[in-house]
């Protein structure tokens, strides 16, 4: 088999641009946000929607699967070579929080085009990458004259992945026998600039925990009782100014243990990227670039765990003042871990540091929700090299390696489906995941389209996976 | 001058007592909250309704005072001895925020009596205590027979206490003539318990700030920024945690400059009361009594400053999870102060103190509100005899002497108009300041309005102002 004319792929694409994004819009005006009881029926909406898109674009298996939270999404394609490797692509379709008052410029669920740039929540994170898969699918076919894909194409695309990914696991456990796969494509990724090419090849995992802490039974006047009794909003803070020490390292008794040091090359890898911390900073928002002690800014962010406070509340927060000692406080934390920490081992490190913590007087409650395990691709994996050829192809550029701060649920379909994970994702750091205005770059996009597009043929014809 | 006979007193409240609610419930019935820009037209409203209910009680003066802010009212009953003293009432039409979602069990602006308690908003803090001079001055008048007060009676009720009087002092500079008095009655603290009435010898003073922390430009993806930039709740947080040494001092440098410190015939005085920590810590609504190391409780919230966490935010705070670096967090502080301790010196000090503190990469800003003065009344003056004495023959026993851990504006009286400053309240802790389910309880409330009704005799009688 010889490689797809690159001319036939893109005149494809290009056919089917305006098709492709109105599809796109139609899926981002629905807020499918799992973290919100409210958007439940959304999420639904949302599956339903991806489904219907399945089957049009072609797969002949397209079924919503139920969850005990909201529904994933479930395709399969197989290959007319029975013989052909099976792979297994990865992403999300609902989305973060998103509220016009949080400082976006247009509604978030209402996308429109800015100077080639679609906005809207979820338009890079996660709908915009799981939905190249379609016509990038088509175009491999058009180019190539097949009536079906090179590989045994199957599509897990999850309903959870903002809320922690929480029944993820246990669906991957009771459905692995038709998720059988000999490697997974995650589409939830990015890459290192519009102008550099990049394959992730490692993922953080997270923890997460809520925590209340209750003083008085109410809210009680400062001046009555101030100075006498306990204040739940110090204990929240103390118990948040007692996160690091002054290395900036994790202090919570147990955090470190097991992480899997960086090697040499790894940290070379690292400092070959042409990474300008101004520019940097420019894109993270953000007026200093500090944290762990002896790392630099790429290992801090790709490969070292973190203990960040997402949110913290208590009193009044309104205009003018209110001179309480506030009844309750709350805080929201979440910790990013690397190969060789325990999501487990970690909630039972932070329930113990924090047991010692609690002054006398305050009652407090962790809850930790579903967690989510590191993973790190081997760098010398066979698949990981058609990936590398795919976007190559599609960028015309050699591509780098880089790793994703962030956190998916690939470590689980690894862990339990015994195939490696491998990253196709072509958003940019700018493109303000999580965030007000976040958006994807359509030059980009149609770039993931081309590299889907090549990227099933080279696996077949480079990447035998009898084992 | 002989005394009144109590029993003619008595009567003209017995008889009085349901109008005298009817109208307390309809002043209640005005949301007069200084600090919410929103409730600006209840608060002149209730300005309003207190001078027409000052002239239809028979002050030949009820004027409402604007200010840049709030405005208060002014009423003024001269005597018919026109040797009499000349004694100025101060209170506040004002209150604290309340909102029926924060617990309480009616709705706070609609008045309630439940087991003989009036509950509202402001129905101790400060309507009903202003209310009773109504009946009092009248109660007076019956049961003397006169036609006119024993003392040169004014009043003066501000509309901006709980807000931090801002405009207090200087209405009080501008107005001073007219305010000009022999000694202030501030009825607007409260007393031990309902069996063991008090007078109050000392308000803490108060110092109030905003301090706004800015981090990222916007809100950023924990997972791709996370570990690498500062975190503003973080620093807010650790702001909080440095407010106090590890013997709960206030740890700013400079904060204790001037304290004056307890005498032990005070604390000694202090040491007799009936206090019982446990029920103590029931009115507080606490589960521990903690505080300055080498000081009591009654220490702590009466002769000692403090610095006190109102409100801390940043972050989401909302249900689920959302996994970022806050933009902005936000702390509102506030310090309690004792004589000797200036709070324009403490403004200083708690701003070097915070620039210190802020870390790279943090932009922060503090606005301090407006600040009151701590005061103290000397224990040997002859108007507190009088004082202790309308409210022994009210309450049919021994009266004692406490201080309060709140603030007023009265230092200001004091400094301005060099007059002396004496407190005659009837609230009691569990009344629920600044709380929900404010109450009054309604036989104090009747023997507030009987002490006022004796006192301007006392007054007359034993105390000679000439200097």
């Amino acid at each position: 088999m010889s490689h797809t004319p690159d001319s036939a792929v893109r005149t494809y694409i290009a056919e089917h641009r305006e098709t492709f994004l109105d599809g796109l819009r139609e899926w981002l005006r629905i807020p499918s946000v799992s973290a919100q009881p409210d958007h439940a029926a959304d999420v639904l909406r949302s599956a339903d929607w991806l489904a219907a898109k399945l089957t049009e674009t072609g797969f002949p298996v397209a079924e919503v699967w139920p969850t005990p939270g909201a529904p994933a999404v479930y395709a399969e394609w197989p290959s007319d070579d029975p013989e052909a490797p099976t792979v297994l692509v990865y992403g999300h379709h609902d989305v973060q929080p998103a509220a016009r008052e949080d400082g976006w410029d247009s509604d978030p669920f209402e996308p429109v085009v800015r100077e080639n740039r679609l906005y809207a929540r979820g338009a890079a994170d996660d709908k915009g990458q799981v939905l190249f898969h379609t016509l990038g699918v088509r175009a491999h076919l058009a180019a190539t004259g097949r009536m079906a894909p090179a590989v045994h194409l199957k599509l897990l695309i999850e309903g959870e992945e903002e809320s922690g990914s929480p029944h993820f696991r246990a669906l991957v456990q009771e459905r692995a026998g038709r998720l059988a796969a000999d490697a997974v494509i995650v589409s939830d990724t990015g890459m290192w600039a519009a102008d550099t090419p990049t394959v992730c090849t490692g993922m953080r995992g997270l923890a997460e925990c809520e925590i209340r802490f209750q003083g008085p039974d109410q809210d009680i006047h400062s001046g009555s009782f101030g100075g006498a009794v306990p204040n739940p909003a110090t204990a929240a803070a103390r118990l948040v100014a007692a996160l690091h020490d002054e290395h900036a390292r994790v202090a919570i008794p147990g955090f470190y243990d097991g992480v899997v040091e960086l090697t040499d090359r790894e940290r070379d890898l690292f400092a070959e990227l042409p990474f300008d911390e101004r520019s940097w900073l420019r894109t993270a928002r953000s007026y200093a670039a500090v944290g762990e002690a002896g790392h630099t800014t790429l290992e801090r962010i790709w490969a070292r765990p973190t203990a960040e406070v997402n949110g913290i509340g208590g009193g009044y927060q309104g205009p003018g003042s209110k001179t309480i000692i506030p009844s309750e406080a709350l805080l929201k934390l979440s910790f990013r871990l690397v190969a060789g920490q325990d999501p487990e081992h970690i909630e039972k490190a932070v329930r113990d540091w924090a047991a010692g913590q609690i002054p006398p007087g305050i009652r407090y409650e962790i809850v930790f929700s579903g967690a989510t395990r590191p993973c790190l691709t081997p760098l010398d994996h066979p698949a990981l090299q058609s990936v590398t050829r795919a976007m190559s192809r599609a960028f015309e550029q050699p591509v780098r390696y880089t790793r994703e701060g962030g956190s998916g649920p690939a470590a689980d379909l690894q862990e339990v489906l015994g195939a490696p994970v491998l990253f196709l994702g072509i958003s940019i750091p700018s493109d303000g995941w999580h965030a007000p205005n976040e958006k994807v770059e359509l030059d980009l996009l149609f770039k993931g389209v081309e590299t889907a597009a090549y990227l099933w043929g080279d696996l077949a014809e480079h990447w035998s996976h009898a084992p």
